[in-house]
């Protein structure tokens, strides 16, 4: 879940500077240049420029990513790639499609609309699809569909001096083809966040249109009994597309900000998808199990309208919570636990959010044991700052007790490298380094993201 | 599929070693020393050992790999790991399970028996799961529940210099954890056949085992009959368990074999799981999509026992193919396209073969789009063996030339480092070999598989 408004504040960041911990660490730090290349060639001309004169290099998307990632933590050159916004290659036949980096996920399903096909992954905003890669998002339909690491085919990256590499082989496109023809770079790319190089073409695995889709929002007594419904409807192989958790304080905010009345108490937002027959069985399937746990009646979002008002609230829970308090910043924060944790470590969270009077509003794609905290919070006030710091540390650390991990969806960036050291171990973080090192030995490629070493 | 008896015979090398054209390369290399580690910590021992003295590693699973990969081509000391055999860590609410190196998935499955859970990667082989990992397997399931890519949580391997790495961070189990904390170390160790480290443990995920499974197999009039059912049932979201493609040949070979009687035309074995209900709906339509294609009536495999008859002949396919030439050996070879160029791909190796004198039943999974040469070949006879190098060669390269990849789930190895580089081109090879040398300066970890060249 990864909306990031003008609101959006890297708390890490802030702290950081406020704190005075970390000098070379800045809010909102340009890039010296920003360019614009239209072609990979002109991708990889500037990139070899850059090489030349060890200039940094910080690939630019849409923006919308949550961990600080496209800072110029040491200034340097920031590519913007909207002006690569070409859909190419589609083959519905294979389900297959290529996209450009200016290509939004929005965009190529508009795209895809008369062939019946779509792509799914959705981390709520309108990210560009190379940019997914990058960060490997997820979101809401992560469940059934998985990640972008389950749905990147191959990648066009423009490696630190410029030369053009095709992780699965040139225009290759067998459905799972990444793992088996020599090392899988095609997922050491997903998720390396701009530090490995740029990503200027992502071949995507596309999805038939389901024959129906039907949403449900039921409530319940308590986190415990949602969470408890959520992992039974899984354990029970029912193939759901969504299953989202709101807390009360979340379903207020929404109710609020989206004209909603549900009751305020934890609830999930659920879809089905499939033939009509097979949605039948999935929702009764799912109803026995949340009434079986003393939730609610389901109330059902059928037509197309109803559902994308449904959704909508939900995408728009971050703006929702900052309405909580007017003038405030948001900060979005997520960790990810095995699914038989998450109900402890929620009822947990609430605890620790209430004795440290934080406004933290739980949503989460509880279907991966994924949650996020979007913690509303006073930029101007230095001691709740610092709370809403400590907090973040607490919770992450929480997750990684419970062997989960400190970054559920968001990535590293800046903001996580310290928690992705606790996270992976001195050995885990030197084979990533030496990875690091192979393929950027001069550090230009996104320097200070992920790693926190500074200089090889 | 990657059955391997003892009749199994690497082509490259015993090409190469007949043609005298890489003197380096032999047929059952043996290494100088096997060891048999009991647990993680010997294993780290002893590598440092082999660290120091410069030996090269040769892990050893079971040996059920097809393209050489357990020869120790510059000698040095194989790890066989069969004594470290236990099941770890079973979570079964969180659908997880950890084994070290001697479990092999029949024996994971009988372990799981009573929980309502399996692990349906099957290649064929009892392949420890860990080799399963390093070759990143897939089979006939793969069309429904992934490879071993989409499946493996998190590893624990020692590397080249005996340091231990939990590929997603020690203990680590989140659902779809690996790419988000960092790079991805888990995806870059499935797969990489021993060369970067050895797996000492693998998490893995877990299926509740179907309500019910139902198999039918179906008769053709062409291959393109036959496919063209294949692409249109997943085109339709059918979501099918196994679909497996034998052509006239090979279900001729296996109604010898297995005493069946199959019509001796293109076929599809078919295999569907889920509910009672959904059952019905997904064999429905299939059948209407075969019918439409001229396939014949299923035939169906219901109770348990036909359906493990009908799978068991379908396992045996290798054991068939040589009964069709006793005293001969095999060789199995496969590739992968995108599935609308599968039956172009079928038909003109089919043609291939009759032209060029060779006996090779064609078996695949062909939802993924990978198929199965089985060739039979006089190991005494270099001519013949000549003749099926060029055309296991002319396979590849016309699987190259319609976007796919020169093995589908057999690895490289051995015998198929030469394409893997027409397959990734300079620059994919170039990063390859950066990221061995990062991880494996010594170029210790099974050295001569995956890329050629011999000394960093």
């Amino acid at each position: 879940w990864s909306i990031c408004g003008e609101d959006g504040v890297s708390l890490g960041e802030a702290v950081r500077e406020q704190h005075g911990k970390d000098e070379s660490v800045h809010r909102c730090r340009p890039p010296d240049v920003v360019v614009f290349p239209r072609c990979v060639e002109e991708v990889s001309a500037l990139a070899k420029v850059c090489h030349k004169h060890r200039l940094p290099i910080i690939p630019f998307g849409t923006g919308t990513g949550l961990e600080g990632g496209v800072g110029a933590m040491k200034g340097g050159v920031c590519f913007s790639l909207r002006n690569m916004e070409q859909v190419l290659d589609l083959h519905p036949e294979d389900f297959d499609v290529t996209v450009e980096p200016g290509v939004t996920r929005k965009t190529l399903n508009a795209y895809l609309r008369d062939t019946g096909l779509w792509f799914p992954i959705d981390p709520g905003a309108d990210a560009s699809l190379c940019g997914m890669a990058a960060t490997s998002a997820s979101g809401t339909n992560a469940v059934r569909y998985g990640t972008m690491r389950e749905n990147v085919i191959n990648l066009e990256v423009v490696l630190a001096d410029g030369s053009v590499v095709h992780t699965a082989g040139k225009g290759r496109r067998p459905r799972y083809s990444p793992g088996k023809s020599g090392y899988n770079l095609t997922n050491l790319f997903v998720g390396s966040e701009g530090t490995l190089g740029i990503i200027t073409k992502t071949t995507l695995r596309l999805y038939g249109i389901p024959e129906a889709m039907v949403s449900a929002v039921c409530s319940f007594p308590s986190v415990q009994a949602a969470v408890d419904s959520t992992v039974q409807t899984l354990q029970a192989g029912v193939p759901i597309a969504r299953i989202e958790f709101l807390d009360d304080v979340m379903i207020d905010a929404c109710n609020r900000f989206s004209s909603l009345s549900y009751p305020v108490t934890p609830t999930l937002f659920l879809e089905f998808h499939g033939s009509e027959q097979s949605l039948e069985e999935q929702v009764k399937t799912a109803e026995d199990i949340t009434q079986s746990n003393g939730g609610s009646d389901f109330q059902w979002a059928r037509d197309t309208e109803t559902r994308n008002r449904l959704w909508k609230a939900r995408h728009d829970a971050w703006y929702a919570a900052l309405a909580l308090r007017p003038g405030c910043k948001a900060y979005s924060t997520d960790v990810c636990v095995p699914l038989s944790r998450l109900p402890q470590i929620i009822v947990e969270t609430k605890e620790d959010l209430i004795e440290n009077r934080l406004t933290g509003p739980i949503a989460g794609h509880v279907g991966d044991g994924n949650f996020h905290c979007l913690m509303v919070v006073d930029p101007n006030d230095p001691e709740e700052m610092h709370r809403v710091h400590l907090f973040t540390e607490r919770l992450a650390r929480r997750a990684l007790a419970m062997d989960g991990t400190c970054t559920g969806e968001h990535g590293v960036g800046l903001g996580k490298r310290a928690l992705l050291c606790e996270e992976m171990g001195p050995v885990g973080i030197q084979v990533m380094q030496s990875l690091k090192d192979a393929l950027d030995p001069n550090n230009l490629m996104n320097p200070g993201k992920i790693l926190q070493r500074e200089e090889p």
